[in-house]
């Protein structure tokens, strides 16, 4: 038996900003417990006032200074902060602050940011799978930004686009990312780009590389979304305020046009599509340990039946049984 | 419309040996051609014939050259045999005779052998979609042995042991295979290893390499399966007679053990399953495309239903589809 939740204290004390209940709402979405389905029906009139913000850039773009910076920025103007750092490729998540992200230890005593890792690569699998249900959590407990950040690799920046209302895509100079970019398919995805390092050499060749190829890739209408580009030194906070007046401006330009209610419909009509894929897949798996699939198999293999009318079997069978289970 | 097809005549067509039914069948397979079903219903009771060896190996390890001599060596023995050359990173795929593989031209006057690529980025996805149907079409068609050639990259090797009664990986000397085999997972697929182009220096070394890898993976328990390692120069045909005879000492050993049943009632389940899964993620695009979803969206972002009770509607809109969809 797991553990009982009492969900409503655990909701009401993270509205009330008490860390430890969102920790722990943020672990029942990880670990999918039993009081899930609880928690996200508790959660959901609290929902929709976050602006996520999705931040992703190659390994040593400067990330989590990045992420620090604006941390700082957002704080100014007393707003309520949540970050999430999603590793693609670690195992490991939990409530732990970043230890290994020393900037962010600027925030650790800060009640007003909630700092949060998460691995990907849970049982259920995905960035995508855990994510938003975590962002809800955020949402929920009151945070005005949501921060996602995610390393460049992979289909993440795709997905990290996907969950967020502004997506900020870093770059650094002299690491060859305006071809990355162009191959990983950011340059789409880009709503805010960012040449961070910009003290660096090459940062004024970088900002040209990305606009022209922003340029060549137009086909815009009038009102349409043109991506800006703004250089900083995160590690200096130089260019944070250019950096807040385009994310603003985006913000604004989201809300006025419609698109923020568009892509947050997108965005559902998403979760809610891989949550049923979810429930379908483990109700076959169900039927697998149940032998029922077995059968239909060995109806295969002796020849009197094909897949496609044994796959009709199956589908009937789990939606029958998608009938009895409440 | 889609032109319409004589089911019926293009099975007894590929069944007497014709190559060109035999391509019209895959090339129905490959188009998700709305007669698909009849085909896989009229080729249900011919099935279960074919021995199906899957060859995999690192690119230069010498593939196709080892696939072609083992079509001659089978050939001696007056089989007929199908050869499935999957390219998983290929979005091309045809009839045509693999016009860039010199030593399978030796075959392309053969009535006795059918030869057709495949690429494995369909509109449908992936190896595992299209891959078992094409083996049934040559199953049917009378093929005694049935050779499906990937190169060994990323799943692709996983997944064609998933297909194959007989899974052969091929290494190559001075490659670093061994450390790649480990690394790939292949040594837990492989039935049957050879290390091709053994005249090169070092072959000896890589044998030596690949025992002690299976010897220390070894949970085996007595009548268990021992992978053999065979040496061969597949370029002059040289140690092919060993390689044929471990084939089939594990062929005698899968019909001996029950293991040729299992492993097809495996596939078998497997197949359905993704047919399945591929029917009910359709249905849900449908429900997409009608809007039905779009409303759910709405209410999530509204904050009137959590992503869980929408999903809840969404499988039974699913489900009750299904019944009205023959």
């Amino acid at each position: 038996m797991a553990r009982a939740v009492d969900v409503p204290a655990l909701v009401e004390q993270a509205r009330a900003g008490r860390p430890r209940a969102v920790a722990r709402l943020i672990s029942l979405v990880e670990d999918a417990h039993p009081a899930l389905r609880e928690v996200m029906a508790a959660l959901a009139p609290h929902t929709g006032n976050a602006h996520v913000i999705g931040i992703t850039g190659s390994p040593g773009v400067g990330k989590s200074t990045s992420t620090s910076a604006l941390v700082k920025a957002l704080r100014a103007r007393d707003l309520r902060i949540g970050v999430l750092a999603v590793d693609p490729s670690s195992p490991f998540s939990g409530g732990a602050l970043l230890g290994d992200r020393v900037r962010m230890q600027d925030h650790a005593l800060d009640p007003g940011v909630y700092i949060r890792s998460m691995a990907s690569r849970g049982h259920l699998g995905g960035l995508s799978w855990a994510t938003p249900q975590a962002l809800r959590v955020l949402d929920a407990a009151g945070c005005d930004v949501v921060l996602v950040e995610t390393v460049g690799v992979g289909q993440s920046e795709v997905e990290i686009a996907a969950m967020a209302d502004t997506t900020l895509v870093l770059l650094a100079p002299g690491m060859g990312d305006g071809i990355q970019a162009a191959k990983a398919g950011i340059l789409e995805v880009g709503d805010v780009f960012v040449v961070n390092k910009a003290d660096r050499d090459g940062a004024d060749a970088t900002v040209r590389d990305i606009r022209h190829m922003i340029s060549l890739g137009e086909s815009r209408s009038p009102g349409d979304w043109r991506p800006p580009v703004v250089k900083t030194v995160a590690s200096r906070e130089e260019g944070m305020d250019e950096l807040m007046a385009s994310l603003d401006k985006h913000q604004a330009w989201l809300g006025e046009t419609g698109h923020l209610r568009e892509r947050r419909l997108r965005r559902a009509a998403d979760e809610i599509e891989s949550i049923a894929l979810v429930q379908l897949r483990e109700r076959m798996g169900d039927l697998r340990h149940g032998r029922g699939l077995d059968e239909l198999a060995a109806q295969v293999v002796d020849g009197h039946q094909d897949p496609y009318a044994a796959a009709d079997s199956l589908v009937a069978a789990v939606t029958s049984d998608v009938d009895h289970v409440q």
